[in-house]
């Protein structure tokens, strides 16, 4: 079971050479700007969140460029990544521009997947990837599940990456309903990611760069809309549908006691619900993107003990850690946070990694599977 | 050592009659009103949130009467509660309002609590209290003293519950630095807890009551308040300092190594702070409300592995949770989330103790202190 032990990256995004060039016509967020720095030096920075704050972030090749990749992968002992466009996505875009868009970058990708290099000794490539959907306001579902189809019918397409506001009022709108229905009938996967964060306002007026956004406003979009999914009922009504959190899914395993707890004392919320919140964080894959031994293990704990939270359920054992391990699944967050120095490997990477051989409760077994193995069951490489 | 067994509830509000009847005044939120239910019953309703749905909730007696808070402790075997005013304090006040109204309700709230029954057996009352600061827009620094002075001078008074607005931009304002320091000296404890949530454009269209802002929202504030003042460099310049955080620190120990990641991805915020983010955690304390045993086992790692990450630290083993357990403490968030039958005992209540009882690797030792032993030693009772 050599397949078993290899490394998948399943949280690695790229922006397509057809996406950066929209991106550098553009005036308005996102954009792609070219300036000139201090030392004479003509640099591109990419500004794709509203009042950025130092003018956004550097972007080189690493972003575009199909063997910057590779080499990332080899330099890290990367086997495979599912790669997928990184956010904004097409949420700029009318319709029609989106759906259109979508269809080529769906097929750009496909080649880019399909013409990789293969892992040796198999017959997987290395490079496989989540599609896009047309996913904006005004959109017509028809071209949402025209696009499912298209990704569907991409061999090297193993799901499609979503933001959160849906066709403009979130995830939890029910016009989304025939969505996630061709979703799960297709068996693809939902890389659920953020990029809005949450109201600005919560930052307050000191300069902290990057930092509050990043570090607490994505983890808490993507913790918002899957508890709003969950009270929709949507896992209720699509128990199928595969939803893969970006950052461990942010803070909803922390969180997730507290939310039962709030349900329960609203009996008209909880009434809508099968089970008790706790029940669905078990239906959940989560990336293994949160740098900190501790939290993983406290994610698979939150996974573990879904059980004991299905209704009618009997069960009050304490789960073992080890059961949850199954859904988490290693990622980088290639190309972003990059090294400060131009040091052999990426401490972002190092520490996931790291991260995931210091999980107390996990066997040799489990933390093969959240480096690759779980990998290559959920995507069926 | 009986009096290392007792249950201390740290976390437990009211509206002194005083409060009350100025909430019973307004017209406006925060406001106390008058209807007539279907069955021509009047009840008294409480609406202390903006667009707050459902017209607020039903207040009763437990709100604000001492005997009701004593048989609420009787029927839980909680022996001491160190009690504090519900949220939103004096946040609506202006400065002088403000002040006048926090002198006599400290003295409200020392009379309260002195003349308390004792805890059979001790020379202890049944209640403490944690007083109130006239932390308002505008408010000057001297106004916060003097308070702090009073709060300080009252015995039975422990500490002060404080919000997150800080005097109109948050707590990671350069100018409270006098009130930190003078806290700090004063060996008062700062029970932070959340109000405002975040902007509720957050939460969609669906109505989904109050769970959304009571079950992410508050957790979210807390955790952005306490980030904020982590990266200002509070902690850095009142090590001193003891800060007590509502809901088990909300997401904050679920996303500090993220924190700690974005935070060495932006060298200018590295080199502000003297320690890795998670060496801060260690430094809270934290209440042991988030109703379930894997999240209180967690936020005891947190706590235990921050001294791995002291700059200069050569400690990489990890961490004893067992350590975490000596800074986290019991707490019911009485009188709200009453249970929906007139059951015997609340709900909310009996799941933050079993989640205490059935945390792994909390020794009975530690279980104790966390029900009572470290309330008793924080506050010297």
């Amino acid at each position: 079971m050599a397949a078993r032990q290899l490394v998948v990256d399943v949280h690695t995004h790229l922006y397509l050479p057809r996406y950066a060039s929209i991106l550098r016509q553009r005036n308005t967020v996102p954009k792609i700007v070219t300036r000139v720095r201090d030392d004479g030096c003509k640099e591109e920075r990419l500004v794709i969140l509203k009042d950025e704050p130092s003018g956004g972030r550097p972007i080189g090749a690493s972003y575009t460029e199909r063997n910057e990749k590779l080499k990332f992968m080899k330099k890290h002992g990367i086997d495979i990544s599912i790669v997928s466009t990184a956010n904004p996505w097409l949420d700029f875009l009318q319709p029609k521009e989106a759906h259109d868009l979508a269809v080529k970058l769906n097929d750009d990708l496909e080649e880019y997947c399909s013409t990789s290099p293969t892992v040796r000794g198999t017959s997987m490539k290395q490079l496989y990837g989540f599609g896009l959907l047309p996913i904006v306001p005004h959109v017509g579902i028809d071209s949402l599940l025209e696009t499912v189809k298209q990704i569907s019918a991409s061999s090297h397409l193993k799901g499609l990456i979503m933001g959160t506001r849906g066709i403009g009022k979130g995830l939890d709108d029910e016009e989304l309903d025939p969505l996630w229905a061709a979703i799960s009938e297709a068996g693809l996967t939902v890389f659920l990611h953020p990029h809005y964060g949450i109201p600005q306002e919560a930052w307050g007026e000191k300069d902290n760069g990057h930092v509050l956004p990043l570090a607490l406003g994505f983890p808490m979009e993507t913790t918002i809309a899957t508890t709003r999914l969950i009270l929709s009922g949507v896992f209720d009504r699509f128990p199928s549908l595969r939803l893969l959190l970006a950052h461990s899914g942010g803070a909803l395993p922390q969180l997730s006691s507290r939310l039962a707890s709030c349900i329960v004392h609203d009996p008209i919320v909880a009434s809508r619900l099968k089970h008790d919140a706790r029940f669905y964080l078990g239906k959940l894959y989560l990336d293994a993107v949160s740098y900190g031994s501790e939290e993983l293990g406290f994610v698979s704990d939150v996974l573990a003990r879904s059980n004991r939270y299905e209704t009618g359920s009997n069960n009050v054992d304490q789960a073992s850690r080890s059961i949850g391990s199954g859904r988490m699944l290693f990622g980088t967050d290639h190309p972003f946070f990059p090294p400060l120095a131009s040091s052999e490997k990426w401490k972002s990477v190092v520490e996931n990694l790291d991260a995931i051989e210091n999980v107390q409760g996990w066997s040799e077994v489990d933390k093969i599977g959240v480096k690759g193995g779980n990998a290559i069951s959920l995507f069926n490489l």
